[in-house]
């Protein structure tokens, strides 16, 4: 049946693995429920007479996949960005993130960050919100509306931080959370879901943990945090939980790491070995935020070690630790971080490629939603048309160039139509 | 007369020194005979009736100063960046710089080069062109069009580089470039002036470098190269010319290294002590490139010493080692590169801050063009007028929280009016 079908038309590029970015000029990307079927170029004879989306000439590409970001602080994204981590929390997010308390800011700020998300090239993404159970869900709504698939997480914090910004006790956090839970579940939302985010260890004390374990059990969601960021929250970890043996196995104790429980953690840039040895064992996927480690002046991930041990690595925007919410500019920083961090630290462990971030941030993360992120057979339909002719050059590119040519350049003005889960936003 | 003034209203913001970013809301610059007089929150009763320009709400900053762009290599600014500088300039640079010599092409590139730095939001660049005469002169009449103000080379290279692009000898190079100067003394131009631009000491032979201190000492014009980009390019400059002390020594032996002679060097990436002491006395403008010292993975140039030394430094985008021709980004990536510098390389070094990258972009490098750069009394009125209001926040914002988010999120579609040498050009 035709309508069960979607054939989209124009110069097609996705990455099946991180050595192969597959394209082709003037191609059909064949679709059915929602599900990608094949890339042809040339139409069998069965098809001919289905509606077509005619793009031609302009690029159609998996859409992007943000693994790490805190929709309260993109209303100050790229304002000051000149502290390390634990300053800048005390400083600048807690502060903001202090606001949104007040529904009404929630609603002004989140509607904005939602509007922007959906005009841009991301389609999926893992977001941390904050401690407010009804700010939250308003963020939650916000992101229903705008059509992107979400993991959401209220923030559980209850130690170490402000007093303005912390849960009073472990039991109040955990009250918070099951309310939380409650009332998205009765929202039946279709795009968007639940994901428990205990900040980071330096926030949640052992009872706090030992509850959310137990919601987790029940509840069976997934978890997002952060791991070895910068070494001062590093030797800080060590302090309040020195029977953990590394930073990971803070979370590790509490059956917040991986295993069955599928498991985010941003940053990683200062994993050691028994860490990084932890985290493949559990299938963590590693939200690698290269924009945010240098803002933050946190350092450089090893991301070509992670990619050799066959781990799970996706990119984060990370705003507002970094300042663009786009996946694109996080490919580009990822491949410029990875060259400054061959030439000063470790001339073993070669450059990223184009390839290569193009899947982390396709595909690679992707995968941490399904199979989502590549326009191989059995995918959810992810799409973003982009119309690069703005870039303009004296000569014919052909599509891997004007692909990689994309990461560089893309400016957030330029996606014509986005498809996510099958559906159209625009 | 009221005909001589002009006077702009508005969000302003300008750097008198890296410690000092002046912002005022709802501020006059107040101009005469397109210099700029002073800056005022109350306009003096005598000008009340002279006519302004209203850009309430609207940031005006000075126009940003680009050291160092390579003007044939916008057409592949993000293409090709997985290569060292070496590797990229035969394998990318040169064959690209080849087209220049079909004039035809010549004129389609460099329309798009000129028409983009227009509407962007730099007002004076240091320009490279390629070696050939006719299309140097292409890119000076697209240049005049624009209303850019900007030194232009006709590239000399007689060694080291494919056939298709090397002058086949010193005295074939120096005919050369003494009839591009004879061409451009009949052109008349007004804001496009010519600047001696010997590629690099691998390119040039000593009698081609002899040849152009003479051509100096006649036409007294400014000299740009490149210096200490990449160790490998360090390396086989000691091989080439073992008697200089080091590589800025090469061009000194020829008189072509500052003193009386305004010169501008690109990248100073991994310069000694030796060499750093010699720009210094000899008032050498370093043209720092931050992205492009990623793209290439040359490294990180140790702007906070130079700094503090009292030397001259400037920004550039290097396109396209460097991807984007806007000196905003130039500002963002050289504050980020001094924060992983700072992590990864010297503590001792504190990284850039966002005043200091705003100066070394204004009036860091204005100060090669005369007084340009600020809006102090006396300057030239070079004036970018921007609309940020597209970067929404929930919350209203500082002038100087605007100018820092601007730096980060600025993606060239926001300049709404150019002001150069006190002419507006839209």
């Amino acid at each position: 049946m035709s309508e069960n079908y979607l054939i989209l038309k124009g110069d097609i590029c996705y990455t099946p693995s991180p050595e192969k970015m597959v394209c082709m000029e003037d191609g059909y990307l064949v679709c059915e429920n929602g599900i990608c079927k094949y890339v042809t170029k040339e139409l069998p004879g069965k098809l001919l007479d289905f509606p077509i989306s005619d793009y031609s000439g302009k690029l159609i590409m998996p859409g992007l996949i943000d693994l790490h970001v805190h929709a309260p602080q993109y209303s100050f994204r790229g304002l000051g960005m000149d502290m390390e981590l634990l300053e800048w929390l005390n400083c600048r997010t807690f502060p903001e993130e202090r606001n949104y308390q007040d529904e009404t800011y929630a609603k002004r700020a989140y509607e904005i960050f939602a509007e922007d998300l959906r005009r841009g090239p991301n389609t999926r993404a893992c977001v941390f919100g904050t401690l407010h159970v009804a700010g939250t869900l308003i963020l939650m709504d916000e992101l229903e509306k705008s059509g992107i698939c979400a993991f959401v997480g209220k923030v559980n914090m209850d130690r170490n931080s402000p007093d303005f910004l912390r849960e009073q006790s472990a039991d109040e956090s955990l009250a918070n959370t099951k309310e939380w839970l409650r009332q998205v579940k009765k929202k039946e939302y279709h795009s968007v879901k639940p994901m428990l985010t205990p900040r980071f260890i330096p926030s949640c004390t052992d009872a706090l943990m030992e509850g959310l374990k137990q919601i987790q059990a029940e509840w069976r969601l997934p978890v997002q945090s952060h791991l070895s960021e910068n070494q001062g929250e590093i030797s800080w970890v060590k302090e309040l939980s020195p029977q953990s043996a590394f930073y990971g196995d803070a979370y590790d104790r509490f059956g917040l790491f991986g295993g069955d429980v599928p498991t985010v953690m941003a940053h990683c840039v200062w994993s050691e070995e028994e860490e990084q040895k932890r985290m493949k064992e559990r299938g963590i996927y590693i939200a690698h935020c290269p924009q945010s480690n240098e803002n933050l002046a946190s350092g450089i991930a090893p991301v070509r070690a992670y990619l050799e041990q066959g781990m799970h690595v996706g990119l984060g925007s990370d705003v507002a630790g970094g300042a663009h919410m786009s996946i694109f500019r996080a490919m580009a920083d990822a491949v410029q971080m990875s060259k400054i961090r061959w030439r000063l630290v470790d001339q073993s462990q070669k450059p990223l490629t184009v390839p290569e971030v193009f899947y982390l941030g396709t595909k690679g993360g992707g995968s941490f939603f399904g199979k989502v992120g590549s326009f191989e057979s059995g995918y959810e339909l992810d799409a973003v048309i982009i119309d690069d002719s703005i870039y303009r050059h004296p000569q014919k590119l052909s599509v891997e160039e004007r692909a990689e040519r994309l990461i560089y350049l893309h400016d957030g003005s330029t996606v014509l139509h986005k498809f996510v889960a099958g559906k159209q936003l625009f």
